[in-house]
């Protein structure tokens, strides 16, 4: 059990005015207990009341320890799960894990009709934005590793391999370097795919004149990496050229704006202007960042309608791009940590325009 | 759109007096649809009310096709889903997509303080369970490959491989013959690792009179296959053959008493009361079966609390076990097909006690 953490939690819902928060996600779970707990479909809780009082509520199946400071309520199939969380809560507001499936949560609501739902996770997720020196090392290592698949990636390109073999070499490369697949799936894209920020690889192969887009992505040692480098085949146009400069001067623009105090719409809008500027701005058609840690999107997000403000320790990407139907798509991404007196980047491969295949 | 798919939940709508319901899991999206639509984090939801009228609630980035017959409401990052969805609600019962994020249910009752909100997945379960021809060769298909792969696994056990590298040569076997990692693990438990349902396959050698209980599952063209077999090391004691037989005689009781119109907590007591009367039953600690088809894990439920009754084309699996914490563990998993006088075993592989490495 991570003290120190119980306490941020515990101060965030004090100041937030939230007395009891259910926690459910596994890894908010192993985040504040050290304990693995994934209950899969079944119900698997932390109560944490802002009076200091944690109850646990699992499956005996998934032989959650015992922990000191935590009342056990243990359970085995067959038994009501949502009675034994029903009758720990005080009435009035309750704090649901944003992630936990909604039948779980209705449940828990027929039981009671003395309290109100609230979404839950933002005292743990607050002090999950916050990355700890252990946190920050584990992050740095993975981006380190993630520097080295993008390289392997990009030296891999041939107009022999589809963009699928080739986002599963990546893979294989992530694996063999303490990555794990979790179901992600890694990101290329030959040509106009990489206009669809979504694409999934398949059967395409690159030609001359495409632009190749690398998204790669994959936790290790439970951090996640995360970047995107795109670069041209054997030539590239002068449109192309044009596009690829501005998200890299929007790309730059944001990673300029950040410090502590700052808020992350902010952040957004200082890639944007850029984009839009330069007359691109309805082909910037997502946000510019996600939080990243243990879960690969997470607390704090850098959109036009973020309200979060920068603190040090946060770690967020920051990958602007311009995706033009049919024609073009270039993105760039770097996952950065926030300073006292800016941000360090923590992916250090090239971003100038790189043609390769010569 | 597949109408027939519609029609169904619809007419479980009017029977069971729900009139409206969010549909969110990607799969159950594309199981009604025919389109691909996994909305990630964001919102992605069709609203299904039991008039007919069908409304889709999709981020633009997702680039969910407009559907005749469903009313499309597309929305962009920074505008309002949970009002777009709000306003399209009539007062009373919602159904929520069991599996939705607890966040966004909240966010929806939040602007409407006339609706009540319900589990709401199981119009689509109830269609989902009950699978058509094309279905039923898919999973027949899946299983196949399972027989195949469990061949493979149980052919390259020896005391220099781990169990981590043993389920990961299955994992390639399955990523070769059209399975998918979706994040799941293989499980390969040796010797008394076995006695946890739960293991996850680590550096563990297996050793002569070892158990080797070999779990393995994957999705190929989207349908699941899902088998578990126990086999011995060079090795079997007069008490692991015991265990054994009494699984393997509990397993066959269970797939005996599958029949249309059975109440599946019946097919679980069938199983439950041989391992019992062999004075094992403290040791059986998980339910019998689960469904399978688009999801390892969906209805109907084989346990001692379920409502289900089997009907013609369910498909679930039947895999009693014995766990006895630091001594033995044997399961023993097939999946099913109800048909009109019984049950079709997808999987053959043979069950007989087998003593390999010899």
């Amino acid at each position: 059990m991570n003290k120190q953490r119980f306490e941020q939690v515990i101060a965030a819902m004090q100041s937030g005015g939230l007395d009891q928060i259910l926690i459910t996600e596994d890894r908010a779970l192993s985040y504040l207990t050290g304990s693995k707990a994934n209950a899969m479909e079944r119900v698997g809780a932390l109560l944490i009341k802002s009076n200091g009082e944690v109850h646990s509520f699992m499956n005996k199946l998934f032989r959650f320890p015992h922990i000191e400071g935590i009342v056990a309520h243990d359970y085995v199939d067959g038994e009501d799960p949502y009675q034994m969380i029903a009758d720990e809560l005080m009435p009035g507001k309750v704090g649901f894990d944003d992630t936990w499936a909604t039948k779980h949560t209705i449940n828990i609501l027929k039981k009671r009709d003395d309290i109100i739902p609230e979404v839950g996770s933002w005292p743990v997720n607050a002090s999950r934005a916050v990355k700890d020196a252990e946190e920050i090392r584990l992050l740095k290592h993975s981006s380190n590793v993630n520097d080295q698949a993008i390289a392997y990636g990009i030296a891999n390109i041939s107009e022999t391999i589809t963009e699928k073999e080739l986002a599963d070499k990546i893979d294989d490369f992530f694996n063999a370097n303490g990555g794990v697949n979790v179901g992600q799936w890694q990101v290329v894209c030959y040509g106009a795919n990489a206009a669809d920020p979504h694409h999934e690889p398949d059967g395409t192969l690159v030609k001359a004149g495409d632009e190749v887009l690398i998204d790669i992505f994959t936790p290790i040692n439970g951090y996640w990496c995360d970047m995107t480098r795109t670069v041209y085949w054997k030539e590239v146009s002068d449109h192309q050229r044009e596009v690829y400069e501005v998200v890299k001067k929007a790309q730059q623009a944001a990673i300029d704006a950040v410090k502590p105090g700052v808020a992350l719409k902010d952040i957004d809008a200082a890639a944007r202007n850029v984009i839009a500027e330069a007359g691109y701005g309805e082909y910037f058609i997502t946000r510019t960042g996600h939080g990243a840690g243990l879960s690969v999107h997470e607390t704090p997000f850098c959109s036009p309608d973020s309200k979060d403000i920068a603190a040090v320790g946060n770690c967020f990407s920051i990958e602007p791009g311009i995706y033009i139907p049919g024609d073009t798509g270039v993105r760039i991404e770097d996952l950065v940590i926030v300073t006292e007196d800016g941000c360090d980047v923590l992916t250090v491969y090239p971003k100038d325009l790189q043609v390769v295949g010569l």
